[in-house]
């Protein structure tokens, strides 16, 4: 895409205004609608959605593009756009961007000959909202526990992006860290990087749960079951990050008197800022690939 | 002290619950009046504070002991008790401890016979704490500013107790951290423990000051004058930790559009628990001295 | 395999000392021949191969098992064994471990029903020594340069298994610490644990190496070849850690007259004791699986 | 002193190389003697010391000054010069810096009306040189030690410039260390900062004797004496890093069959070109001050 295409940016938060902004930078003609007030730098700022697509080489959606399973994007104030009326407005060559897309929007989008990019899937655009996630979690763990994250017990539960740069975040502060896995290469590495290891399967996990003062999950399993969760003795908060319905028996944790949050989506609700500067660097570096 | 005397506690918050069951558990017969709800342990609730006080080899008031000025314990519910009172009471042998006790309550003591020892005083106490007000600054940083702490530019002013534990801190989570402190000696432990030392006196500090996104203030005088303040171009928030009226112009900082937030006391504040063991380390090694 | 099995260790160094030893501690009837002095523990020490090899379940040959490209174990003293005489002399049902097994030892032992096992594969293995090697790289570095680690620039070139733990060594020490890799994900994960990302085919790998002063490779191609040498400026010392040939034009740095060392093998030759741990620990997960 | 006056320096190793080309580079006129090969940057070597030292504002002796209790300054080549030829032949109003100083040296230079000033005597200095100090400790356990700093528990005696900075680097390297000190202040920070205190009067400090693999000694007093020497199981290393004697029992320690290594003068031996930076930090700061 040429450097000073005209990009169009439809809904969505703080995060989009950085986005505006950025790409404004990098000289891009960005043409935003529907977001909240804020500094969008050199983006204008369309009183309707049409003015904000038309000649676009690009169109940016939010995170998730399309909340509620509905198909229309629901700005910060005034008339909403669905996909179908978006898609015929797109010049025919242009490219939709947007956040956690389905097979709905990838098959409209191809009936208009319309290209569909998920900024979503990126893993890289995932390990670096990793960090915004594991300070948020921290963040929780700091407001609600009655003690201080340096000398606590954590339990991690979960070695992908965000159990490994939370539990690393953790042992910095001064936490005695435990972290689940399932595969020994996993288990060797969270050794090797100055955690204690514990296998689901084994007595080690019901043994580290049993004494921790804090459990992270971030699998989206029920990983903390009734019966793991009753052999608890010293917990008392369960952070779950994990999507969908998480991993925790929130039941179970409220009958034994454990306080459950299950928090999602931290990045763009705790660190706008750096959340938009995420999106911004995703969504540059697949406009000039 | 005799391992099994009796010990009075009068008055607190929750990091007096904790106090209760520690000193219960190393043997003391501990009487209680005056607390919040909370497991006490194998402590006693005395429905009146004569019998807290009666017999007792040491009598402990909360921190601060006296607030407000008045010289009377001011318990969680029911009626107050004035120092007058307590001293009357308490046999002529026994030890009164608290936090922040002042000339009067010490030459009130005398008068009695009564040995007076403020914990507040204590080095290792405040030392201790200094690790909690740490934790409780970064969960306001961490609440308040719209970035992660990770690549974020963080000043801290002042190298003492909370300043050495707190830059520490920040570097860990990932800040590129500038310290300010006087002293050659302080500023070259700054470099060596891989921070950035500024000197007030020097352009560097103004530098820092001008580009950090977070300043946190440790030094009780005036170091965040308004000179320095409307210098600052990215901060989003001053965090001051200084006791009595911190060190920053608030008004100044209102006027450049920088939350700015005065935090005292914060260990018994955001986490209880942990204040109340080091409240309990150090009455204890007080007591069995 | 039952845990009071006979198990026969074939030669080695140190590192088959301190394995005896394990194997005995666990329960397992040891007899070893062809070891250098030192405690083996429980184990017994053979006069002659077959006394160690017969009725044992199973045989541990060295890492490598045949160096040389020669198909015999040769003890640190005495006569050697060929593989054909240690294959026809173990029992029929017996396991044959080594490491860096190739095919030509696979297929003889099939030949006469030998189970073979090879645990230079094992992934844990690797990881587990990912940490002798890196401190070893360390150890190099201190002994070899002018400088500190602490406020030195380092290159790491690949984020595998060594990368990874050597560069967060390094940062640990007060490097500043350059990481080249070639995916996204794992620029991405460079960037989220605090070091500085750089791409091979980008400007920024030749800057990094042009600043750096000191190098480290781990990658067995050539990456560090004449052009990226000759561009080094301030580099004193490369350390190159890839197997086989390396991952440096040699000549090239001798010409430049920055000093290179191929040092491979670390853990057995810097820490045997805890390579001989790291070797009783992967043996005894093969042994009790 | 002005920018462009006249500095003799006058013997020396390394570190002198160094700190000709720092001092040169900073404007100053440097004229130097008795320096080994090596790159002087605009620094004029002389062919015999008066040219370097007539008609200097200030000349600079290396550290110590006078090694061996004789007053004269031995160059790495060529006659030596005494204490009393150099004062005789230094300008009145110049200025003699040195390392290591003692009360002669003042008093012959106050016969001269030359004024002294001892860089060794510089807490500052002091402070910078803990660093590579640490380095070089760390680097004699790497070499000495068969198994790795990552696991192993140390004992660091002391918790002045080189324990706290040595302390933290072993931890940072994946350590469990135990660090010795006398004061509640010191011991609470040793906590603070992660590491377990242990106080030299309790058990804990003979415990952590008996468990440790390797002891670090900053004390100039006989700290590990015969008594703890005895007590130690598992410790294959001393490095003692305390000035004059040391503060081990060497021939307890050889007794017991651990290898003790009394390491003086680290930072010159081990990083020169890093000592030399330092040296010349100190050196510029007294000049220009």
């Amino acid at each position: 895409m040429q450097k000073n295409a005209k990009i169009g940016i439809l809904g969505g938060d703080k995060r989009q205004i950085t986005l505006s902004r950025r790409l404004s930078e990098n000289g891009f003609e960005v043409a935003c609608w529907g977001l909240p007030s804020g500094d969008v730098g050199g983006a204008v700022r369309c009183a309707d959605w049409h003015s904000a697509v038309e000649k676009s080489s690009a169109v940016i959606l939010p995170l998730p593009a399309f909340p509620n399973g509905k198909y229309s994007v629901v700005p910060s104030s005034g008339e909403s756009v669905t996909l179908a009326q978006l898609l015929f407005a797109m010049p025919g060559d242009a490219v939709l961007l947007g956040g956690r897309l389905d097979n709905v929007v990838k098959t409209s989008a191809k009936g208009h000959n319309i290209k569909v990019l998920d900024y979503f899937d990126s893993e890289e655009f995932q390990i670096k909202n990793a960090v915004p996630t594991a300070e948020g979690a921290v963040e929780i763990a700091m407001r609600e526990l009655p003690i201080t994250i340096n000398g606590a017990r954590a339990l991690v539960c979960g070695y992908g992006r965000i159990g490994k740069i939370l539990s690393q975040m953790l042992k910095n502060l001064g936490a005695k860290v435990y972290v689940s896995a399932r595969s020994d290469r996993d288990l060797a590495y969270i050794e090797a990087s100055g955690n204690i290891a514990v296998r689901y399967t084994d007595k080690t996990f019901v043994g580290a749960a049993n004494i921790a003062d804090v459990v992270f999950n971030t699998i989206p399993a029920k990983i903390l079951d009734k019966t793991v969760i009753e052999n608890m003795s010293r917990c008392k908060l369960i952070v779950d990050l994990a999507s969908g319905d998480g991993g925790t028996d929130f039941e179970a944790a409220e009958r034994k008197g454990i306080k459950s949050i299950h928090a999602l989506a931290l990045p763009g609700k705790v660190v706008p800022l750096t959340a938009g500067e995420i999106l911004g660097d995703s969504i540059l570096s697949m406009l000039l690939k």
